[in-house]
């Protein structure tokens, strides 16, 4: 089992956040959804320009089927048990000269990671995904072709790691991370 | 002048970043940088690729004015304070198969966040440019062609408002955002 190790000083939702599959198959209220894409609201971006966008279903609703079709059955096995799925896109264009953004899908990031720490903080479950059809998931769900779509998430509350299929229980434990030394690079790039 | 108003539950670090231009012109020490870094590391992304590489300078450095000169000169007029300026830049192929990732430079936006709210938590001021030479900075830092360059960050201690030029003093306070019905969509996408 990784144990995750920090040598420099880290703030304590950065460590332990992570992307667990185990989810209970409980819905969750709006108000405990919106809460994640408040978080995601404030994140920073090229020109304050928020190019972002949530498309999302809740289990219970009459979009849920819709979304969860999207999905290959790699995550149709553990998704199932999500109360939410939620799509992320991102403008293509700045909004106040319609001229093409450089960051866009960098500042969507950004938002993504606010979203999944809120839901950390929040004792939910936040597992990114882009296993699923892109091209179908524009035409079902209307997203225009000044969009690009950038991955989806499923939310929910946390399930009993038994409950997952045997692959999926080896897979269920924190990821490490590569050495600082390995993506820090003083001065100049280095391989 | 903007006052945040949060309708949803959100954490304190979200709502309370910002991206402020006066710094001190103090320098930080690497262990200071590092923590920024390290809060990077624990980002997630599409098959824990960790796709973003971070490349550095500080201000006592000899590669500081290697950095600062591919700054546009508007962003130079107060990044002369900075401590660090660091470029971003993601891969854009997976590591184990060579193939090309959807989701690099939203992984590297993931980064980004995780990196700039550590600098919130620890006192410092980060602030995100796009206002730089990207062509000169692939020639000059050396970086391949298969890495996306994406952004230039401004890494210090917080100065005086004062100090800035009048221009930037107008400009110097927290930004406001789009409303969640604004960019959060139930069941498909609307304009």
């Amino acid at each position: 089992m990784v144990k995750r190790v920090a040598p420099f000083k880290v703030a304590d939702l950065f460590i332990n956040r992570w992307s667990p599959r185990a989810m209970s198959g409980e819905s969750i209220t709006d108000f405990e959804l919106m809460s994640l894409f408040e978080a995601a609201r404030w994140a920073p971006s090229s020109y304050n320009n928020q190019p972002w966008r949530f498309i999302y279903a809740k289990r219970d609703s009459k979009n849920w089927s819709k979304f969860f079709d999207l999905l290959v059955d790699f995550n149709k096995q553990w998704a199932k048990n999500a109360a939410a799925l939620v799509l992320l896109i991102s403008r293509k264009k700045f909004e106040y000269n319609d001229k093409p953004s450089r960051t866009h899908e960098l500042d969507a990031g950004a938002a993504s990671e606010n979203f999944s720490l809120q839901g950390f903080l929040n004792g939910l479950v936040v597992h990114g995904m882009e296993g699923f059809d892109y091209d179908k998931s524009r035409e079902v769900l209307g997203i225009p072709e000044d969009y690009t779509i950038l991955a989806m998430y499923a939310v929910g509350k946390p399930g009993k790691k038994e409950d997952l299929s045997k692959e999926l229980q080896e897979r269920e434990e924190m990821s490490d991370r590569k050495k600082i030394e390995e993506f820090v690079f003083e001065g100049n790039f280095k391989k």
